[in-house]
């Protein structure tokens, strides 16, 4: 029989506590899985005495989760304490010294310093697995690493914030501003304890960032993903998508083109018949496009204790059966820096903007397009209750750059108020 | 540098040739990401002269494909020629015997032969890959096999027969009957040279059974899947089920339940707005309930050239990474000898029948239902130009054993035109 495998797991809040729970209710079938017993030796985490529903008394317990990772008795350091620096990262640079393979729920340290740890990782001939930093409970890396090897990707996309799609499709669902349901995410417990991780898209950007080095063999650039959070989203935006035959996404989008690599985290029209404009709620999706495969649409849960444990149990098997892989899907020193493309490929876009009462207002708004070469496909003017009148916009297809032009040039008029209101739709 | 990885390919049909093309095409690709160069050495196929609209004059020609399996600069056997019996099996049997891996999209093959060739394949330490096998494109076999390796998988359902689909889903959208609908799926190339195995939910069933074997760790048994086809629905069927808010679909359901292992892949009722009730077309759907997980949705072509290669090409860069696992999951010699639960879970039905035109015929029919113990949900008569008036009747939860006791009774009255249509409504 195979030497048993020892875990060392840092941090035990809902995801650690999720993975203890796994491990020790599945120990058999873990075993006839994987061919090996899969033990835990040793936790860490902040406060020791906090009940969490599952007995940690048979563990080792370290203060320090730098001591863990270097622990003799740990084969695989299991990093769930989250955050890009500090304890996790010291923590995660530690076993890899020590010559430890790395299972990690972190987005953000991968995203930010995932090449340089990969690159450490590989030269001593360790693996770090992530499985569960992006999407959840979807085994969208390994789909994405392994299954779809064969493919050349030409683009990937995906939901990946539960929150952002929660506020959302409660907006549409109920008739509810956006200020009100961020509120009650915050209440439920769903926000994130910095709310601009979720809702201005940066935690979704961490796990874009980390899809496209994947799927065009480039270093993980969080950087360069451009971003844009659901804040100014108002229910007005929501009905007149819906009217249209479209739903608003905190979508993420990653293609390579000609101009670069296009990594954009953003809120988008799509067309609310598609899967991604049918996905409700706190679930994730991602949508896989490659040369050969065509289209993989996955979909599940994207947070929550079973989930994201099941992610992290996941990649703790992949190791228990010897499957062992580079960091993104090749060695890292032959992933390449790829030039940002700022822009996207054109696309129609939605305009919204407030417009003050002057003569002459809703042709200068036309000229100001018609002078970028934005053409327009449909314009309305609707009724309100106070003194600006909301004018929607939908473009044909046009580039952001022109696009921008149009912004810029309304910022010099005196016939808007506010800044516009400006959606790309997105073709899935 | 490693060795390459050397393939003979048995079969260039539509599979076979997209295969050869991926390889071509993307073979610095596919080195960078597996570390080995992967090249092809010998074919084989019925007719050496067609045109495949690619080169095959570098590869070894074998006419036999028992010698391509047997020959010494062949490290993989891949097998794309189907069929459960025959060639398929002999040119496996003998790659194994000769100390070769194997990767197939062999779905017969495997749901009747997979255990005893599993077993063959273990005893020897090489593997048996067949992503391809089960849903075209979708990395559905990694994602059970691997990906949720820490879930005790629950249920797994599927529609897997893209032909299926496409004439269901060409039902509703066009008013089109079954039979017109099975000529053009025929004429458009969509069936099999036995359409039955298409219709008749053959297809469909072995892959269903593979499915099971890794969900649960039980010995693939083909034979114990209850299997119906979709010849019998018609277009008031869909449109009645639509009225509900339901769609059919030929679906696969394996569940392991106190009473033994559950596998049937028949027309159910779906919600309309599921996942599953929204598929339409040739698409292939999955879906995967863990304890840990909850629920994952799997979406993607399940055929054509480039889908079904991209799974076979998967497989084979498995291999080139030196991923190598047991075919079911866990070492064949493990795998139980399931009970089969013959009958599913309580549910709600779906009954269509003709009445004769006779007095008190539908209390007839209600007191049959009552006597056996099937409640009845909702009853309506409606009007039809024939003599015999369709009643459809939807039940509440019920067993499979009391709905067909009432069937049984059904046939021994004189009130109904020949046999009910009884539709299962999953709960999904």
């Amino acid at each position: 029989m195979a030497q048993p495998l020892r875990l060392g797991i840092a941090g035990l809040g809902t995801v650690g506590t999720g993975v203890v729970k796994i491990i020790r209710r599945q120990a058999d079938l873990l075993e006839k899985r994987t061919g090996r017993r899969i033990e835990i030796t040793a936790v860490s985490a902040r406060d020791a005495n906090k009940d969490r529903g599952v007995s940690l008394s048979s563990y080792a317990w370290e203060t320090d989760p730098v001591a863990l990772a270097k622990r003799e008795d740990v084969d695989i350091f299991v990093e769930l304490m989250g955050g890009s620096e500090g304890s996790a990262k010291d923590a995660t640079e530690a076993a890899l010294a020590a010559g430890k393979d790395v299972v990690t729920a972190n987005k953000a340290l991968l995203a930010i310093h995932g090449q340089a740890l990969a690159e450490r990782a590989e030269a001593s001939g360790h693996v770090i697995r992530f499985e569960a930093a992006v999407a959840g409970g979807i085994p969208v890396i390994k789909a994405l690493t392994e299954g779809l090897a064969g493919n050349q990707i030409t683009r990937v996309m995906g939901v990946m914030n539960g929150t952002c799609n929660y506020i959302l499709t409660r907006m549409e669902a109920d008739g509810l501003g956006y200020n009100a349901l961020f509120e009650e995410a915050g209440r439920l417990g769903y926000l994130e304890a910095d709310p601009n991780l979720d809702v201005g898209g940066i935690d979704a950007g961490h796990k874009l960032a980390l899809l496209a080095s994947i799927a065009f063999g480039t270093k993980p650039n969080f950087e360069d993903v451009v971003l844009e959070g659901i804040q100014r989203i108002s229910l007005d935006d929501i009905h007149q998508a819906a009217d249209m035959g479209f739903r608003i996404k905190l979508l993420g989008v990653a293609r390579r083109t000609a101009r670069g690599l296009e990594q954009r985290m953003q809120p988008c029209l799509v067309p609310a018949h598609s899967p991604l404009g049918q996905l409700e709620g706190g679930t994730n999706m991602v949508v896989i496009e490659g040369d050969a495969v065509e289209q993989i649409v996955l979909r599940g849960p994207g947070a929550g204790e079973g989930p994201t444990a099941s992610a992290v149990v996941g990649d703790i098997c992949d190791l228990a059966r010897g499957l062992r892989i580079s960091t993104f899907g090749q060695p890292a020193t032959t992933l390449e820096a790829a030039q940002p493309a700022r822009t996207g490929l054109p696309a129609p876009y939605y305009l919204r903007m407030a417009l003050l009462d002057k003569p002459g207002a809703l042709a200068k708004v036309a000229a100001i397009l018609g002078d970028a070469g934005v053409s327009i496909d449909r314009m309305r003017q609707y009724g309100h209750s106070d003194a600006k009148a909301p004018v929607l916009i939908v473009t044909h297809k046009t580039t952001r750059a022109a696009l921008d032009d149009a912004l810029d040039a309304f910022d010099q008029t005196d016939v808007i108020a506010g800044q516009p209101v400006a959606l790309r739709i997105e073709e899935v």
